[in-house]
């Protein structure tokens, strides 16, 4: 089969046994994968990554355990928790301290024609829901796990810091919600300092948390949705003195980014920038890091 | 009077006339003062300070428009407001952006035998409470902040970070709460990773937060109550991915602290390492930076 593997920041395309599927996983064919930010810091080297990348995906399931799954199509939370510790029980196994994760930690990703993720891990489309728009559940569902960590009111004015894929999809989960999000992006010039109650940092950029601190109210909450490398320079006096709250976050539910896509409440079309088939995933990387590209799909 | 001036890190007796009185303040004549690691950092040159430092006190009413306050012993909440923003009618006055901060910002501080201060920041002490013991209502205050910023329950387990007097005020009021608070200093080793779900970081030092979030356990919360003037580094990507909490804490309400004072709840005797004259301030500063001293009283 057809598998991407990165090494040393090189993207390559080799053929590869199709793997063999423990019990419990389902074996998946790749129908539409997206390049996604954490794929292009893995290639920088990002956990010394070496392996096959790819974490967003919709696939078509071939073999498993539960029959039902069979032929169907899927997305499918990319940790892989171990099922029997303290967070796991919890319901959080996305913090299982002896997870893997697919295509980023200790599982082989998506961007193969072939892959296996835990049945449990799987949730089937409906029909109504195109390739093209599905692949964007797992990004969405990093977007809307922000609304069950900080309670921010219908009507409340949040600033969005990035323009990327993630800022978008933040902002109009915001705006599904009844919130007034305002995307600043990188030419966006700054609102006046401690302006807003609630800030989005999804920039991707070491620079971003700082002004994100700049432009948060007294009292005011911060979520942290960038998980930049180096590690980065903030003015904790003024976070200390303001009283303000920073809230890490990282993967969602898929549920309710599901259901809004389904809705159409958060619309995807419009940030396709480019696909390819997965015998060219090399292009499709050197086209993903490219400025001003949105999603790029492999399929 | 006698009065202290500090300026470009030197600390002087000046002798000055005693301060005008304006509508709705009192004039205090001082009992009791503490030097803070906060009048520390002034001399360093904190917020470019110039003037009379001092923000910890005990004091007399010697004159007032309510006459009720006359000759009786108080202690006074450090921001002055303005009374009329959006953060005073919220009972947030510590936030408004108008405020003067006694011995800080803007007014002359305590460490002087006569100061002033609005009425409306005075609480007035019970005959019970000895001088030596009210002089810790400020900081005991922003210790017990915590405890009105973060649900933390009876039975947790805390990590204080710096075994100063902050961190000790800090481990005794979770110790009231019936939290269970572990100190660790300067020499303590630090716990293994992902240990507590809660951490206070009071260290008063730029390498504290990066040790707190190390402790931190995934969708644990650490309360920053360290000012340091650097900016300080901190590894984001842990605080993303481990979706982490970070609470920035300041000033806290007196009524608490009055509480656990008068209750014997929080015990300070022992935190007093010496006292000198309001005359003899230089040597009082010189004395509170030395190694491993708590808290040098003036009076």
């Amino acid at each position: 089969m057809v598998s991407v593997h990165l090494e040393n920041g090189v993207v390559e395309v080799r053929e590869r046994p199709v793997p063999k599927r423990p019990r419990g996983f389902a074996l998946i064919r790749l129908l539409c994968g997206g390049i996604c930010n954490t794929d292009l810091e893995l290639q920088r080297g990002y956990y010394n990554f070496r392996g096959t990348p790819g974490h967003e995906f919709v696939g078509e399931v071939v073999e498993s355990d539960d029959r039902a799954l069979d032929g169907r199509r899927v997305v499918g939370e990319i940790n892989l928790a171990c099922g029997n510790c303290e967070w796991c029980a919890r319901g959080l196994g996305r913090h299982c301290p002896h997870r893997s994760v697919l295509g980023i930690l200790g599982h082989p990703g998506a961007f193969s024609e072939f892959f296996t993720l835990p049945e449990r891990n799987l949730h089937v489309l409906p029909d109504d829901l195109p390739n093209d728009r599905a692949v964007f559940t797992e990004p969405l569902a990093a977007a809307c796990e922000i609304l069950d960590q900080v309670a921010i009111p219908r009507g409340g004015e949040v600033a969005v810091l990035g323009g990327g894929k993630l800022g978008r999809l933040v902002s109009q989960v915001l705006e599904a919600h009844g919130a007034r999000p305002r995307i600043f992006g990188r030419q966006t010039p700054d609102p006046p300092a401690a302006s807003y109650e609630w800030v989005v940092e999804a920039t991707g950029s070491p620079a971003g948390l700082a002004r994100a601190v700049e432009m948060t109210r007294p009292r005011g909450t911060i979520i942290i949705k960038s998980t930049v490398r180096d590690p980065v320079a903030i003015d904790m006096a003024r976070v200390a003195v303001n009283e303000i709250t920073l809230v890490g976050s990282r993967c969602g539910r898929f549920e309710p980014a599901l259901d809004l896509l389904r809705r159409g409440a958060v619309r995807v079309d419009g940030m396709i920038s480019a696909r390819f088939p997965l015998a060219e995933a090399p292009r499709a990387f050197a086209a993903a890091a490219g400025k001003g590209v949105f999603k790029v799909l492999l399929s």
